[in-house]
C-alpha cells in the first residue's frame, strides 16, 4: 500500500451553515466548494489546509448514513480517506490482506475521485476511504 | 489565524499492540515513536503520512480521558491537531472570539510540541488541538 498523504478528512455536522462560519472566520479556512451528493443523500463543504481537504457533511435525509451516525454518536469526525496512486489496486490489496470492504470496486465521489471504503471492523474502527483522481 | 496544515489526527484505540500491525502490515506506514505521556494516562504510538502524523492513543489507566472516550463513543478519531506558528498566539485569537478553551496557555505535549485545546462545545464537536514546535 503507497499511501502519499491524507486527501481528505470527513466531519459529519448537522447544519453547514453553523459549521461553515467556524471553519471560515474561527479557523481562518476558506469553503472554496459545495456539492451535493445526491446517492450520499448528504450537501458537503470544503476546505483546504496543507496537503488535506477538510469535507464537512450535513445530511440531506434522515435516511442518510451521515443523519445516523450523528444520530448515534453525535457531530463530529467521520472518515479518514487517504491518497493512494491507485484506488481499485488498493481494494485489491487489502482484500488479500483479508480486510473487510465496503466498496469492492471504485466508485465515483465528491471532487472528480475515484473512491472505496473498507469496513471499519477491519480498520480499527475508524471509516476509512481511499481514492485517487478519475 | 494561520494554521499551515494538519499537524497530527489523534485515535483512540484499546490496544497499541493490537492497532500497530493494521497501521504498519495494511496500510504500510511505519511506527517511529513509542511514547508514553504519564499525566495524560495514555501510551502513544506515532506514524507519519504525508504532512500529517497520525497518533494512536491507549489509555494507560481507567482513568484516563482517552479510557472514558472509548466507553462512551468507541475507539475511533479521538482529536485533530492544526498546526500553527505559535499556539499561545492561536489561543489568545480564539479566546477573543469566544471560543470557549480547555487550556487558557500552551502546555508542553508528546513529540516536543507546544499545545493547546479548544473545547469541542465551541468547534463544531470536534474536539480541536493547537500546536507548535517548542
Amino acid at each position: 500500500m503507497n499511501i502519499t498523504h491524507i486527501e481528505h478528512l470527513g466531519i459529519a455536522v448537522k447544519s453547514l451553515e453553523t459549521a461553515i462560519p467556524y471553519y471560515e472566520n474561527i479557523l481562518g479556512m476558506k469553503c472554496y466548494n459545495i456539492e451535493e451528493v445526491a446517492d450520499q443523500k448528504v450537501k458537503t463543504a470544503f476546505f483546504k489546509v496543507g496537503q488535506t481537504k477538510i469535507e464537512l457533511l450535513e445530511p440531506t435525509s434522515p435516511e442518510s448514513t451521515i443523519a445516523k451516525f450523528i444520530e448515534n454518536k453525535g457531530e463530529g469526525i467521520h472518515h479518514i480517506a487517504f491518497a493512494v496512486p491507485d484506488t481499485n489496486e488498493a481494494l485489491h490489496e487489502l482484500e488479500e490482506k483479508q480486510v473487510r470492504l465496503i466498496d469492492k470496486c471504485a466508485r465515483p465521489g465528491a471532487e472528480g475521485l475515484m473512491i472505496g471504503f473498507a469496513h471499519p471492523k477491519s480498520t480499527c474502527s475508524v471509516l476509512t476511504e481511499f481514492c485517487c483522481p478519475k
